[in-house]
């Protein structure tokens, strides 16, 4: 007997039969004798059905107030699975974030977990109940009002009771079948994996991999929680992201050094042309644009031309953060005296993932081989431990992809693998 | 400078367009320089909507769990008014319930309120700050789980909260201007009632007018607080509800005595034949039917004939408690010794009501021979000391409410009023 909690998203329980079809599944995990906790997300569109409300009654809607208005999608959801539940002949009770214990602080829409005191999901436990638990939201202790952990809520909600509770394992039910080498809609011939790192993970999800969000394996890598990535609709074993290294397969010959290739269509370059190549520039303009709320990533500076002492500076950051860094950098163009400002939507990301990297030479050499080979341009590169990232053009992407999957040899016989996919 | 407690419906926030009107109402009364609190229904159809999706579900929710679902409703009608409201320039913030201190026992549905301690409510006031508080909703102590009120909930909220918090008035804002006559879709010279008190409501409402429920009148005569129920749409003066009758009127020679005419629809008759008129039978039948759960209103008993000693007993109950009703005095028929059942849900209720009649003989003979000028026929009597009500057939209900209205002198010049009704 184990303590399971399973957290199933919006698309899983869009409507009344999926919400059935939830129920089921939580009932056959409870019958066949383990503790069960469900965190539930918003059914489907609804989130998007609320917010589009408060913006026909104002363009500025208080933060307080939206929380108080998005916490309605969860109370739905969460009500209607425990009565489906329940008309399987498994009891099971309904609790909101602060119901939960689920502690936060005073961030309104973002709220970061402080705490978690589950003592009625515990004793609902000991009574041998279900506890469903409304994901995305908690309490501001101080204020005693709720609030939205924002996106990834949800995620973060199963993982941080998972760790309250000493659960055995976190499920996460989505609609793929777990981590794959590469996305499947780019690479056909990409393949689940079965066991990955919370560091690979972590690069996976920052590089462009949606299947799970940063902050909840963050917390699942600080809370050790094993956390177990499978589809909602195949019921099939998906990825487990945990501490230990897929141990077995890292012992034979054919071990995959590598874990998977991630992209990014979401970023955009800044350029910053005839910047004065002095000490102390560079300083100034990342300087404004982090004063601008922008998330830079990658960073590229030209050998500067010896005739004029001029240098450019390359980076990219998330395309919605571009307006706002234009504008900082226009303002500042006087004081640190470059000659002009180029903005470009057309990039693309590829990262190349994997913990076995580190110990493993040549392992960049045969990634721009690769892309070589397949004709693609690098515009930048940027390198971790457990990652190389290129920058490309983004029409090329997709290309890179297939390219880079292939000479890595993630690729898996085209007969082999029933994908996932079909439930998005 | 007064606390006032404004109460608007679902029909009142039916939509964006309805909750930014209604906040611009909530404005101007906070611009006028008073305290404001703000009690508010789930918009629309939301309610009906959420139980169509429970039904979807399982056909037995459990209440607990329809309580949370329900409560989804004001949550987000009371997020969208704070947010227009802030949008107007006047600082507004929206409670549950619970944040409300609204405390019920733990009866899911129909949850009574046992207590108001309303102290966030009232820090919110002292700073100048709207409280929008979520009717129809509470929380029951013990289990800290949130309960609904059933049927009328949000008035009642509304008027316990300006009991708890000693507000000047509780305006209850509605789709008509007020409390009439009659029920002016019937009786086009209905008159506007200006003043009435909670003894006469009470009659009123029980009798079939809509207006107001029950249990908010009953606990505002209680706890003494004025209502004032207005319409939303028009602003209206509408009636206002409280101890002391309509002075000044009255001591006029022309003073109504009668208050309006009521009519209910929703009645049945059940008669029971050939009852043995022996002690006790009258005992055993009316405890057959109360513990089948049926609310009895009105009992008529026929003289026994002497022949055969045996009579008729006949009494009116809610339509929807007849079939229960029926079965209980069938399973005891042996038991009790009648001969039949008649079951008759054609019936229709007409009440007068009038705290003047108690000091005015002649009321009844007045009542009966209008009702025999107009050719309708009196199926039974009962009466009160503020009230006479007659059962007819349901199909001459509508002629007997012109005919006592215009033979009490109720009617007012056809072309002096203009009717509400247009935002039904």
């Amino acid at each position: 007997m184990a303590l399971i909690v399973q957290k199933y998203g919006g698309s899983s329980v869009g409507d009344a039969e999926s919400i059935k079809r939830v129920a089921k599944r939580v009932a056959e995990a409870k019958r066949a004798g383990n503790d069960v906790v469900v965190v539930v997300s918003a059914m489907g569109d609804t989130t998007d059905e609320l917010i589009d409300l408060a913006q026909q009654v104002t363009p500025m809607p208080p933060q307080r107030e939206m929380d108080i208005l998005l916490t309605a999608g969860e109370r739905i959801s969460m009500s209607l699975l425990a009565m489906a539940i329940n008309n399987l002949g498994v009891k099971a009770k309904s609790f909101t974030g602060q119901q939960a214990g689920v502690i936060t602080d005073a961030v309104y829409g973002r709220a970061r977990i402080v705490d978690v005191v589950p003592s009625r999901v515990r004793e609902t436990l000991d009574k041998g109940t279900v506890a469903i638990v409304a994901g995305f939201q908690g309490v501001n202790r101080d204020e005693n009002d709720v609030t939205t952990l924002g996106r990834g809520g949800s995620d973060t909600t199963a993982v941080a009771l998972a760790a309250g509770l000493g659960a055995d394992v976190c499920e996460i039910y989505t609609d793929v079948d777990g981590v794959f080498t590469a996305d499947p809609r780019i690479v056909p011939k990409a393949r689940k994996v079965e066991r990955i790192t919370y560091e690979e993970m972590l690069e996976m999800a920052a590089c462009g991999a949606k299947v799970l969000m940063l902050r909840c394996v963050e917390f699942g890598r600080r809370c050790s929680v094993p956390i177990h990535v499978r589809s909602s609709f195949t019921g099939q074993v998906g990825t487990l992201v945990t501490n230990e290294p897929p141990a077995k397969e890292a012992s034979t010959v054919e071990a995959p050094i590598i874990t998977g290739v991630a992209h990014d269509r979401s970023e955009a370059k800044i350029t910053i042309v005839g910047v004065p190549d002095v000490p102390g520039t560079a300083a100034r303009i990342f300087e404004v644009v982090a004063l601008s709320g922008a998330n830079i990533d990658m960073i590229v500076q030209n050998v500067s031309a010896a005739a004029t002492g001029l240098t450019d500076i390359s980076f990219t950051l998330p395309e919605g953060d571009g307006p706002a860094a234009l504008a900082a950098l226009r303002a500042s163009q006087e004081d640190i005296g470059f000659d002009s400002l180029q903005f470009d939507d057309q990039v693309g990301k590829l990262s190349l993932i994997g913990a076995g990297m580190k110990s493993s030479p040549g392992v960049s050499a045969q990634l721009f081989a690769a892309l070589r080979d397949a004709g693609i341009n690098i515009e930048m590169i940027s390198t971790s431990e457990i990652r190389i990232s290129v920058v490309t053009r983004e029409d090329s992407l997709n290309d890179a992809v297939r390219a880079v999957h292939s000479a890595f040899n993630l690729d898996v016989e085209a007969d082999a693998i029933i994908h996932a996919g079909t439930g998005r």
